[in-house]
């Protein structure tokens, strides 16, 4: 399976896209969290505050599995939600590009 | 039982003094959560503040419990704590005062 086999320049190009769309993704959920914050008046907002949070937690810890049985899923979602380029991904094996990209567009 | 016997009066600064500790609490609660927000740096700080929310909003809760059966202990709680003088709870019964006073030095 194309999949689960990475060869070494692919497993490069993985690993430093895979860091970069966790960056910004961490980037702009960080500066959600400080906007939300500017305008909290009340406990309700603490808690609203909170529950996204653990919403964003759940999300951000199910997504970035960095397991190379998963990646070309993980890369599909990172792409379909704008974190990553499919252009930042070059290099990989036409297959897996190809994959990727169709993942995407679902 | 006098803990659960209110007269109006008893009432009326029991809900004041309530309300003051509570305000006092959430004001001081949502300054510690702009601090941790001007320093959010990485993705293990926003965990961090996720989990502090987590413990804040579960002890606020519970402590926050306007049943005039705990009051007395609510009160003493929040005098031990600081969010209250007990002078705030002047008019109250000698006797509650006297528990809550006692209470709150345990």
């Amino acid at each position: 399976m194309s999949d689960v086999s990475w060869s070494e320049v692919e497993k490069e190009i993985a690993r430093a896209a895979f860091e970069k769309a966790y960056e910004r993704e961490i980037a702009v959920l960080i500066e959600e969290v400080r906007t939300q914050v500017t305008s909290l008046a009340e406990l309700e907002d603490l808690w609203r505050l909170n529950d996204f949070l653990s919403a964003r937690r759940h999300d951000v810890d199910g997504k970035y599995d960095y397991r190379y049985a998963v990646l070309v899923f993980v890369f599909s979602r990172l792409v379909k939600e704008g974190w990553l380029q499919i252009e930042e991904l070059d290099g990989l094996e036409q297959t897996k590009l190809s994959k990727i990209a169709a993942l995407s567009r679902m």
